[in-house]
């Protein structure tokens, strides 16, 4: 993926979506140092660069040099039309991988110590001793070993977890790993089998939908599964047979297949599971601004940006 | 505190109180190298090593050489009578400061990242986006910094929580504090100020008694209250001052004054109150056998043991 030319760059208008607030459209133009346009239906000759959510059909043409996403995932970007050709991708990350690990930790450590059961004995104004379970000396095994994961990895080996990557594409073992072991082989079928917690970062893409299918949750043995990737990753009819059977212990999906979820959606009548309404990861304003001017400066040097999406890849 | 000497404790009897499991007293015989008995309403003869929860009025003679409680607290024990001169009291710590850490940091991370409020909403099939508060780069203040404090303050700086402690007796910084402020300085009431956690693990001795104070909450500006220490080192009518004025955001207490606190206790009633049962420190089994290990040894070696209490002190 090549980033646009400097020159082109040069000449080329600002535009944002309607949802971009304000105070961030403010800052946007500072980096770009020009006035920002609102995008409309009929769209504009000149080339631009365009900051927001979605993407509408009217601007998916070759005039796009750039589309810098406010969120992470861009399957829903990709998916709703034609990538235009040549026009370079980026995405918001910011302390995306931060504010994951704190999510998964945060339900690790709320099992282990029985937060939602004591919340209830207190509104029963009920004493009675619930032992805790040590997350220390246990196993997570956490599929996806990008920054996301690698961050998710490090904050429970901080807990003397013991950490198990699976990637989809063999490399080193990153911080925050124990050791790494190859998505579909007989050693993930073992950690499977192995783990205490089995947490997902994986985004949407063709090689990801419905990866978590009836083979992986059979091979676990009682793990509790936390998903802060994509919901299309889980075959959530797959889940349910293995929360009814016991091979997954109890699941935190901040995540569905379908969302928002309707009142109507299964998983919220999954037995011991919360769905989390895609909270793990919400960006701020400021990582937008933080993750386009990083952008901008790669840009405007003639370098792709560390945060260019792989358009065919998806990720 | 002198140990007993290494000559009477090879010809004293070794007694359980009855409270203690039939499989950890096979492991006390082993280590002590002699039958257990039972303790019984009339006193042995023979100098005697007891290990229980509570010492029974009628074995508080000077032919008790050492006493191995149970668990870490010991203030309900040499409350409840007088403490016969010169028996060492030596206590059980385990985990109990990665358990209380662990805790603590379950705690915190739940108000973090609304776990009560989405384990409700998922009870109502409702989704609705919560956003998340960072941890890190937010200060806690720990009350107390020896071992447990010292645990609870490491795992939430492996947050990038900031951790300040407070400290009756000045010491050199202990592991897991970014630095450590006298009890009831000028920079105490500062650190309060600043602090989004006020965390207690205080013991309760004649100098702790009702320490949290309508002047220490007042001092508080917003942050939640976590006590993993004793209930009576809380004023809990200036408590309940603080939540109402909002000095005190929340509360979790894993204590009170009046254990097992009845349904008819306030403290129940508190508002943005959690109340836990005295469950953040449980011991287990092989935390008694391996800290009265540890102590025989010593003990065996005329050492006084690392866990000994000073009874004029408390802890």
């Amino acid at each position: 993926m090549k980033p646009p030319r400097p020159g082109t760059l040069a000449r080329a208008r600002l535009l944002t979506s309607p949802s971009v607030a304000p105070a961030v459209v403010r800052e946007l133009e500072r980096i770009a140092g020009r006035p920002a346009g609102q995008a409309c239906a009929t769209g504009p000759g000149a080339p631009f660069v365009y900051v927001g959510d979605t993407l509408p059909e009217a601007l998916r043409t070759p005039r796009l040099l750039w589309f810098h996403s406010v969120n992470a995932g861009t399957d829903a970007l990709l998916a709703a039309g034609t990538w235009p050709e040549g026009a370079l991708l980026t995405r918001t990350v910011g302390r995306m991988g931060e504010r994951m690990a704190q999510y998964t930790l945060a339900w690790v450590l709320a099992e282990c110590q029985s937060v939602p059961e004591h919340t209830a004995q207190h509104a029963r104004s009920e004493w009675r001793r619930l032992p805790s379970e040590p997350a220390a000396g246990q196993t997570a095994v956490v599929h996806g070993t990008g920054r996301t994961g690698s961050a998710v990895a490090a904050l429970l080996r901080a807990c003397s977890v013991r950490t198990v990557g699976v990637s989809r594409t063999p490399r080193a073992v990153p911080a925050g790993f124990d050791r790494v072991v190859p998505a579909g082989s007989a050693e993930e079928t073992a950690a499977l089998a192995d783990a205490r917690w089995v947490v997902s970062t994986l985004p949407l893409t063709g090689a990801t939908e419905g990866f978590f299918d009836s083979a992986r949750f059979a091979a676990m043995r009682g793990a509790s599964f936390i998903n802060v990737g994509r919901g299309a990753t889980v075959d959530m009819a797959a889940l349910e047979t293995a929360l009814h059977s016991g091979a997954v212990r109890r699941a935190v999906l901040d995540v569905l297949p379908d969302e928002p979820a309707t009142p109507a959606d299964r998983a919220w009548r999954l037995p011991r599971t919360v769905v989390t309404s895609h909270s793990a990861g919400i960006t701020a304003d400021e990582d937008v601004v933080g993750d386009f001017a990083a952008c901008w400066e790669a840009v405007a040097e003639g370098r792709t940006p560390a945060l260019a999406v792989d358009t065919g890849r998806g990720y």
